[in-house]
């Protein structure tokens, strides 16, 4: 079988558990004030091109959104999010466990967008209704669109004005940044958001993400935001020694650039066999449309995600490639489809 | 230097990585739904001898606590705890954050008592005050005592008594099981507890602890807590790996073993060279007392912590053994103490 | 100025303030434990035909909304409301800043309907997700339309199949169930709804709204729920004083009828002078549209609230009258009305 | 009956209702934005010497100690009280449903000491422990204790030292400042406080307290945070009136001072019959002891309330005088305990 479910569905690249293995019994001190952190924090200030923003690390991408949320939003505040955002559905209420409300916007191919914010902020305009204070987006996004620096640099000039925080989910910011149609780079990030993350989960670490805050005002006490959300490392030399080997010779870019390259072959096999799909993903996360027989034959092969009916007689499926993905299994996924659409 | 700071200052047993590594490729279903969690999780069952239990995976030690609490209790009900329970101190608020009051007793030897709760729930008997409904015990306690099996049973029964669940800590349950003076058993466990967790990290785990519901009535929905909470891995299957690991050929229990056989020797060394404690420890963690100048002696061979003055001129440390606490450092350790202690 | 503002304009129906007055030097118990509350619950419980249910006084609405939601939710659960619902919108994240998101639907004339709610149970499948255990519905609505006793009864039936609770807010029950095209009697109430509200703020009581608890289940510990969110009445007979008195000689329906009298008045005006609306209401609250023009020379003889744009040119409005309206004033409003949609 | 049991057990000073009565049909602007209103907040601000506070009148005193803390606290920040103290023990974990924990020492005659404060601040010194960061004082306390200018000025002192607000429930502050031992002035308050409320339904008001913002950084959007938690008026100019009435003529204080008067004559019938008190109340709430037999005797004539047993024989009551307390209803108290004291 072709495993295309996800992209957390393998272990982690082989060369942190290397690395493990080689400190397994090294001493180090717990929650993250340990040698291996502070360089994984340093190595990724320096790919950021900046010394000032804050990096620490927490356990998962839920607890990120969390945790970070939670720590930057007074109680009646509120975040806007799309309403495909990993927030508005995805985390079983997380965000409003922590007592904030996720105002959701229709937003464009899964992106926020400034008119969007606009409307939000005018219409809640006093007291009896929350307090829109931040907006979260993700690069890459839910459907695997990514944003353009154009829009980047609109929506942080539209928070800046408006007095909003801009923070960026990065769960998949790896195959946004090396995909092909990307014009955002590393260190545009810390001038354009206020926080952000950097995810491991999704792109070959074992676990764990990296969360980057930029905006001053919001650096103070960020670790106990993270202890009382349940978000703490006591090991946290583990994700001390996964970042520093992730951001060590371009290993994150480079994993991050295979999922991309596995998937341009299935993109293509789309092309060439006429196959639509309901978003036009450019980063690891594809969404083929088939009819439901196509489907029925697709399950013989191939492992994947079904994502509701997209008409009468089409559903839209899921395809997720990863670090992890070969080669060879995306050229025999090319040859089912290509046999399936051709009726065989 | 000697590292006796704590029992999670190493990433893990090695069997673990090499389990990891593996499997470092083999794709898997992701959150807890893949063959390794349920195959740990029935290890862990035959071990409790007890086929009903429900048994989850969850990240940390503070999310499991705030994901256990947040799970059983209603929005105005409170857990009652030893003032020097980790729920009670060392967890920022984590409790609260989820709505509830800790209620704190002293304890005796760092242990609730029946009286104790008695008296908390006799106080507490309108609606003017919480409503006390679960009693969170820890085993081994903070301070490394234990609790026996008569007191588990008299916890238990006053529990059922007054309509409280009895929810264990076992983040040090290896070294309670394990310990020379301990006459409880695993099938005990699931027979006199509400819920229990089996602690990972402070046990060889790379991280995770494993909880266990044993009554009914709370099994309902926990993996909706759980997310809710961020304690769920996106990536379970590598703690199905570790636990399946961990608890096989005894493994658990061997690590937990050494631990409390490294704390023998220091044990030995307190009583040889006359050096006090301030608790009466059966377990991994000694809280010796010393006056300054021999703690600053100390402090060049040995990494520990400070727990504050005992008396205006000693104070009390603390010193951790762990499964990775080599022999060869515990018979250092004793000869330092002894030469210390004769005034070298 | 004619006064159309909202029904919570003027303190209260004077026979309220000579209660009060006539009982000034009595002593009470606190907290809702006297003489007139269960007074007053008795005589709501006779009008509602139904000697089972429970009635509790509260201080406010948004209190009450909050109260209710977060006592019968769990942590991990959600209610479904419309998005022009108050716990929607108007409340500052009250419901989220206990925990819970609000899940909103389209609705169809500000009311909830079965499909939505069937959609939304569809949608929320599995735990990475917040599961819907309750649906919010008021009646009237927040733009004056009203539930029929089959949509009453296909809700419930729907709720009782999906596993939901039917909450019902009754800030403005009483205009609801006076108006002429109602068909839900107090007696079906109990039977359709888990748990609903009597609105007394904006039915000319002080202030204070009574809950009515008629699920079982949901009726245990409801005490504790009041007094942890800060909606308990320190002078209980306060309320109870004001509901017995509303509730004898069917005083809170007279005051509504009235508020709804007042409102056809205008109503009728509408339809004389072409005056189109922008919701089909029924009760006390309306929604007219004029042009600019109109507006500005509306705001010369009476107080309203603007509700944002209908089209480039014409606006939406609110009038409200309420147990306070004088007719004369009605009468004042219908001729300016006419002077201005005649041009003068 | 001579009612004792407590000082909201009547309704209100009847010229509070003859305002109501006044403005009954007066129609005013809903949620507190009614020139009573501000007038009220304007006779307090001059009250107290200080036109730059920020005056807000909610709903009832649990609800606003706990929108004050949630107002001014960070999720991982904490307040310290006395374990006497209301907000610890009697509002059913109302400032734990906002998330923080309430950190309790034991206080001297119900009163936050500052070494009690230095010690936690001291404790605390982590972001595995909550962070400290306001304290919560009573005055009266919640056993009749007042605190003066000097430990006011200390707590204060110390306050600004160690980075904590300093928060004053004022319940009972009324009796507090009227009370011939009491050496605070209106307008020490705002000088040495960053919050404090001034209680009116123990006062002789219907119902509401103002809470007065001095610290300049804690007035921002206190609106948002009093609508969030249910604690605002629908109908704010009942307040605004109620507060208007008690502050015009020195109402307020000659209210309070009456409940004082009224409990010095028991006092004095206590020293006179050789009463002992448990505690060493000077204002409205007084404390005696007695044994079993008397307490019985005690109950055929005077309402109160039972605190437990002092020793094996002796039990604590507690007697509370209120503004509505009538002389001769205390004179025959004081005959009433003569009586028993010499055992008739």
């Amino acid at each position: 079988m072709i495993n295309l479910r996800n992209d957390y569905s393998e272990i982690c690249d082989p060369s942190i558990l290397d690395a493990l293995k080689r400190y397994a019994y090294e001493p180090n001190d717990g929650y993250g004030n340990d040698s291996h952190s502070i360089k994984a924090a340093n190595i990724i200030k320096e790919r950021l091109c900046d010394k000032d923003c804050d990096v620490h690390f927490l356990i998962n991408g839920t607890g990120t959104n969390k945790t970070v949320l939670a720590h930057i939003l007074l109680p009646y505040q509120a975040v806007i999010a799309c309403r495909s955002g990993h927030v508005s559905v995805h985390e079983t209420g997380a965000i409003e466990s922590t007592g904030h409300k996720v105002l959701t916007c229709e937003g464009v191919d899964g992106k926020v967008t400034v008119s969007e914010i606009e409307a939000i902020v005018k219409e809640h305009n006093n007291e009896h209704m929350v307090m829109p204070k931040a907006v979260y987006i993700s690069d890459a996004t839910e459907i695997g669109t990514i944003y353009t620096l154009d829009e980047l640099k609109s929506l942080h000039e539209a928070c800046q004005r408006l007095g909003l925080y801009l923070y960026m989910d990065g769960a998949r910011l790896g195959v946004a940044l090396t995909c092909r149609q990307n014009d955002i780079k590393w260190r545009d990030l810390t001038r354009y958001l206020d926080v952000f993350c950097i995810g491991g989960t999704k792109n070959g670490a074992l676990m764990g993400e990296a969360v980057v805050i930029c905006n001053e005002s919001l650096k103070h006490d960020f670790r106990y935001s993270i202890k009382a959300n349940g978000s703490m490392y006591a090991k946290g030399f583990v994700a001390g020694i996964e970042f520093t080997e992730l951001f060590t010779h371009g290993r994150y870019t480079r994993l991050a650039s295979h999922a991309n390259a596995m998937a341009d072959i299935l993109r293509q096999a789309f092309i060439e066999n006429g196959i639509p799909v309901a978003y036009q993903s450019v980063t690891n996360q594809l969404f083929p449309v088939f009819c439901h027989a196509d489907i029925e034959k697709l399950k013989k092969d191939i492992i994947f995600e079904e994502m509701g009916p997209s008409d009468h007689d089409h559903e839209t499926v899921r395809f997720v490639t990863s670090w992890a993905t070969k080669k060879s299994d995306m050229d025999k996924c090319a040859a089912v489809l290509k046999d399936i659409m051709q009726g065989k």
